[in-house]
């Protein structure tokens, strides 16, 4: 007998049919004797509904209204579940947010959690029932609604887990797993069987969209096991865990795309101390969240500045670094969105050498130019042209060997 | 510059326009420096939808879920109009029933209000904020969310008034005021421009369904006074006040029609103590409420015992009647769903006589037959077939003259 937290996202609920089978699967976890604690997201599409009629109402809506407006798509969730397994004879209670003392900053929109008072759940299970907690939402110190950000229902998931001790938190979802890249480019992908949270975490901020990041730290730093699966299926799926859990480490996991980014460049500004401040300053002003920054080079007290940002951010970005450029003399800025970033990720790099060396030979025996490189101690990414961006994904998907996982 | 309550109903928030419209009205008000709190239903069809979906996921569904999903309506329509109100340039914020510290006790669906904190309110009212609440819900003493049944939006709005002590409370509704009667039937009817809040209490429980009758009930017990009026044009409506107010005492205020009533009668039972218990109490027991009853007289100890019930609980009534009858000994059970109750309602019958007289006459010059009579201190109702029904109603408005108010 364990106590275990599933959590099932919008598609896995999105009509009663769907909320009929994810109880059904709710239903056998508790007939095996296990406490089950259940948290659930909108169902698919109600939170898009509820955001356009906010934008009818108003050009630019209130946070703080939108939370409240937002919090109605899981509470409507969790009645119906509760109704759906009390119909099929089990004892089920529904909590909101606020119910569950989810407590959070104020932040409404991408509100953090602060603590989560886990005795209204304990008292719920010690009654022997199942509790259905709205993901997504908690309240804030003055008794607002709050709500987590897109994918937040993880996170509520997450934290519950940590602050209940459950032995597993398993997050349901449509894919069946993590993927060692998208099987829609690389049909050789293979799914995962354990996944570390630092992996997970470069994943996930690559553009692998299973997990919400900030879900993953939560679960690093309470060290509560994630178990991503599938709702439609009864196969395993991959752990996210600790990775001095006893796994076997992988020199290289995965290979992750990211096609949503475009570049700058300013070329020949003076190699002096404050201008990258300069130029970073006013985009941060603006909103504008930089990715890679690098800076080469170059002889005759000057260098040239090269950052990403992402394509929504692009022609602000061109508007702004020009403006500056001029300012500090520079004397040409370049532009490109006709580019992507390829990742690969792996724990075992940190003790592995050649990596790097085999990715780049990967691309240059496929004549793939590599426009600019980054590194963190267990991703190496290269932004190439766009064009070759599935390609490279396969090629490098076979030069680590992943499909022989 | 004044307190003032505006309750809008579903019709009146029924799309975002129609959300817009009543903004404007809000607007005006607060323009003209009144403090304004707005209590809202939920869009109009909305609820329906709600209830409907509960009853696909469970044949019964649980009350305390079910509260859970209805409150989305209310809490969806605050959000918006919130949104909207900020829109046009006012500070706004809404406060759901939890938040506006609506206290009720556990009766889930049907609950009553035990309190509400002012506090809350005032201080956002004490910063020129336009407060928006969600009516028809509260929260119990355990924390979870409660519904105060049909048109519990217009209690709320009551209750908050006498929480706030408010200067008036305004129900705006499809409806431009209390009528003498259904204009529908009796194209005679004229609008009312004050009524008592006992009349209301008459008119609310005869079928006249423009304010809850609990609304009413905790209107008189703090003496708000209510203006009923339309949210579509801007005339004045009907004022629900005290009786005492300086008002003209009219001797007859309104006639009511109920057709949603069926007859039972119980034919020569035994004319001694405890019959009338032996009949009731399996009524009671089966969650049927009765309205009319009327005991005749009869000689050889033996008596006639009528009375009736919703055409809902009608087929129930009757089988459970049945049963009891032929213990007693009772000679046969005579039932009839073909009949409709006609009433006039006036403070003014206090102090004149001669209004029943008045009544049974009117309706004897046109043939029609009467087949019961019950009266309280301010009403007087005949049960007659139904096919004079409407007849009826236009024969007592001309007898009353109500057309000279």
């Amino acid at each position: 007998m364990a106590l275990i937290v599933q959590k099932y996202g919008g598609t896995s609920v999105g009509d009663l049919d769907r909320i009929h089978n994810v109880a059904k699967r709710v239903a056998k976890s508790y007939d095996q004797g296990n406490d089950v604690v259940v948290v659930l997201s909108a169902m698919s599409g109600v939170t898009d509904k509820l955001i356009e009629m906010a934008y009818q109402a108003s050009e630019k809506p209130c946070k703080r209204e939108m939370d409240v407006l937002l919090s109605t798509g899981e509470q409507t969730t969790v009645s119906l579940m509760a109704m759906t397994l009390q119909q099929m004879g089990y004892k089920a209670e529904s909590l909101l947010g606020f119910q569950a003392d989810i407590q959070t900053d104020n932040g409404a929109g991408k509100a953090r959690i602060m603590s989560i008072g886990a005795g209204r759940i304990k008292r719920l299970l010690a009654d022997k029932k199942i509790v259905v907690v709205a993901g997504f939402q908690g309240i804030d110190a003055d008794g607002n609604i709050t709500t987590l950000g897109r994918g937040g229902s993880d996170t509520s998931a997450v934290a519950i887990a940590a602050s209940v001790k459950a032995d597993a938190c398993e997050i349901y979802t449509d894919v069946d797993g993590i993927y060692t890249t998208d099987p829609r480019i690389c049909d050789k992908a293979k799914k995962l069987e354990r996944i570390s949270y630092d992996e997970m975490l470069e994943m996930a901020s690559l553009g692998a969209k299973v997990l919400q990041i900030r879900s993953v730290g939560f679960a690093k730093k309470y060290n509560v096991p994630i178990h991503v699966r599938s709702s439609f299926n009864e196969e395993e799926g991959t752990m996210v865990v600790n990775e001095d859990s006893g796994m076997e480490q992988l020199v290289v996991s995965g290979v992750t795309l990211d096609k949503n980014e475009a570049r700058i460049t300013v070329k020949r500004v003076p190699d002096q101390p404050g201008v990258s401040a300069k130029i970073f300053s006013p985009l941060a002003e603006a909103g504008i969240q930089v990715d890679m920054i690098i800076q080469n080079t170059r002889s005759g007290g000057e260098t040239d500045l090269t950052f990403t940002v992402t394509k929504a951010d692009y022609k602000d970005a061109i508007d702004i670094t020009k403006k500056v450029a001029e300012e500090l003399g520079g004397k040409e800025v370049l532009v490109a969105d006709d580019i992507a970033k390829v990742s690969v990720i792996g724990v075992g790099m940190k003790n592995h050498s050649g990596v790097a060396s085999r990715m780049f030979q990967a691309l240059a025996d496929e004549n793939i130019n590599i426009r600019l490189i980054t590194t963190s101690e267990i991703r190496i990414s290269c932004v190439i042209d766009e064009r070759y961006a599935e390609l490279a994904v396969r090629i490098l998907h076979d030069a680590f060997a992943l499909d022989e996982l």
